[in-house]
């Protein structure tokens, strides 16, 4: 597997672009395929959500290209805003010569307004005109769906070879107002890769549940939330040895977007990574691990460049999982604090020293079974509270 | 019910008295009594807790005394760390000529690290020599158990007369670690009302289900969190209108240190109350106004004096609670922004400048049943930021 050019568009048949403007964003992608999707669980599902879904469902998962605008959610407007999204959809698909049924729609921003829908419809009307199978469009679109985000987040694999060779290329958008299940976070992935609906499905929930549910910014989950993961392969059979290098391919490109999501937070200046071992369940070492990476003292901690691993203790004390002080083992930055209980004696100086980069790993051995998760986040910063207190409704 | 003076000592046979160094506090009390306890949910309960419910499951509840340092947590400190609280027990006992049995222990600060036994010896030493029933002693107790909490926390009222009357007084501490269930908060309540074992342990439970268990800081529930109820009275009949008095009393003395808590909590600048009516069940109104003041997007708004009622949505929505956008009504510092699904024009900036102060009230109307329930917590400054990025192990 190695990683190549184009994100999206490194798919066979992607088209796509964007526009970025002062305030807002919108971008446009064009390809035929099979679709599915993972929606919020926000019980305030915001209608463009509202309305993929019901696509999805009607067509069996169809799908044909799909608009995107960032700056305003369309989220809690109501039937005016379902209005919104249908129309936004329709518009989209009438200007990209497709099948209303098979456009879907997306939006990320503020809560609680209408959409100006005469913004939007003129956005779509110069976008169509600049779709393009390269990266050049795909760069464009992966930054229109920006809001706060630093960097535009994309990525794309080749995994295998000859006819096995599979292609997954993926963009995200997500900055704060993120937490497991899902995120304000949008993610948009493609993939050539020849797959039953049922694989399509199954792996995407896998790869969610590995890379964006272990994911936490803030602990906000946002009404938003969409992750769609998109075949453009007419063909549904599920050969072992490409399904294997779709999986691959699938689960690092969720990885890297969600990684870059966590980097790329709002104020934040360290990526944390949390590796939980030694769980005696799957569900125990997910837990704790998320639990760890969203403890809001722990990321000061980090973002002061303290190794504070009484933090640690306290965040897996009320993860809900399985541990005992006795076999707990922890490592800062891949120092060992903690060893089966002992406290260790570390160089205080220098491990601050080896905590100030870009990255801090986090590795905690709960010595008590064979499970293992890893989670991400980011350190919480003056610049996060400067810029979530002036981002405004 | 009105407030008197003195806090813990305003009810009969309280004696009081503590220290504060640089970067260390004891303080110790005297009464005797019947005492029930809740201590925290964390996994890693720390010594002196597990020596607490020892002690009080041997007993039956006697109480005679404590001793209460911060500065160090004496939380993940093994066996040794028992064997120090236990000996911090023993030798408080000693200095105040009380039985080493009924004798409890606590304390808060860095989590990790052994007790300097020698300095808490020290203290206790001089601490005993200056225990008086009066509120000077009360006010050096109340300063000695504080760490980066701003201002003392005491409060005592008197409730019903003649032979009903009764007192409840109160000191805690409480300034980051604060999450339901309960928080890095230590809360010590007396009374002197005749009641039962049981009654004691019941009422104790209720008044914190609406006080400690409603307020929220950072998200993180701290190894140390207890709180203790004792009755000096020694009958132990229940009157009901004894009940009655004890029981609103009990409660007002709660809340208050809890909203003293959310008020002084490290860098808020604003305490949030957020009120959640309309619920279809107990349960929904407490965990959706929780979830609404632990929001980190909805503290920082706040913080910013911008009335980003989006936010509460989408708390709102990722609460589990029942609610419908259709009947939902939010009101932010008493300005209706939605009432039943409708979005209301309001003077955007006249409810900015209502909303610089230092209380914001936020109501959240479900409008799907008749449940309610209020929570406390806090604004996010970066204040927070830096003082909990620099605050170490």
């Amino acid at each position: 597997m190695f990683e190549i050019d184009g994100g999206i568009c490194a798919v066979e048949g992607v088209e796509a672009s964007g526009v970025k403007e002062e305030g807002s964003g919108l971008a446009l992608i064009r390809a035929r395929g099979l679709c599915t999707g993972m929606f919020t669980k926000n019980r305030f599902m915001a209608p463009p959500l509202i309305v993929c879904k019901e696509k999805l469902g009607k067509t069996g998962g169809k799908f044909s290209g799909i608009v995107i605008s960032s700056g305003n959610a369309n989220s809690y407007t109501g039937s005016e805003g379902i209005e919104d999204a249908r129309e936004m959809a329709r518009f989209a698909a009438e200007c990209m010569g497709i099948p209303e049924d098979e456009t879907l729609v997306s939006s990320t921003g503020i809560i609680g307004r209408r959409l100006d829908m005469k913004l939007i419809k003129r956005q779509i009307e110069k976008v169509a005109q600049t779709l393009e199978h390269g990266k050049e469009g795909a760069h464009r679109a992966a930054e229109a769906i920006l809001t706060t985000d630093r960097e535009k987040k994309e990525v794309a694999v080749e995994v295998g070879e000859g006819k096995n060779r599979v292609v997954v290329g993926g963009m995200a958008k997500g900055a704060g107002m993120v937490y497991p299940n899902m995120a304000t976070m949008l993610a948009f992935i493609f993939t050539d890769a020849p797959l039953s609906p049922s694989t399509l499905k199954e792996c995407l929930k896998q790869s969610v549940d590995k890379s964006f549910h272990m994911l936490t910014i803030d602990g906000d989950m946002s009404t938003n939330d969409m992750v769609l993961l998109t075949t453009v392969s007419n063909r549904r059979e599920d050969i072992p040895q490409v399904k294997e290098n779709f999986t691959k391919g699938l689960e690092y490109v969720c990885v890297e977007l969600a990684k870059m999501m966590a980097k790329g937070a709002e104020g934040a200046t360290t990526l944390i990574t949390v590796e939980v071992r030694g769980a005696s369940s799957l569900e125990d070492a997910r837990k704790s691990a998320r639990t760890i990476a969203n403890s809001t003292l722990l990321k000061t901690a980090v973002y002061g460049r303290d190794p504070n691993w009484g933090r640690i203790v306290a965040a897996l004390g009320y993860s809900g999982a399985r541990a005992s002080p006795d076999t707990l083992s922890i490592a800062i930055a891949d120092v060992w604090v903690v060893k089966s209980g002992e406290i260790q004696n570390f160089d205080y100086e220098e491990l601050k020293k080896k905590m100030d980069c870009d990255e801090v790993k986090i590795t905690v051995d709960l010595g008590c079974g064979k499970y293992s998760a890893v989670a991400w986040g980011c350190d919480l910063s003056e610049e996060y509270v400067r810029i979530n207190s002036e981002f405004s409704t």
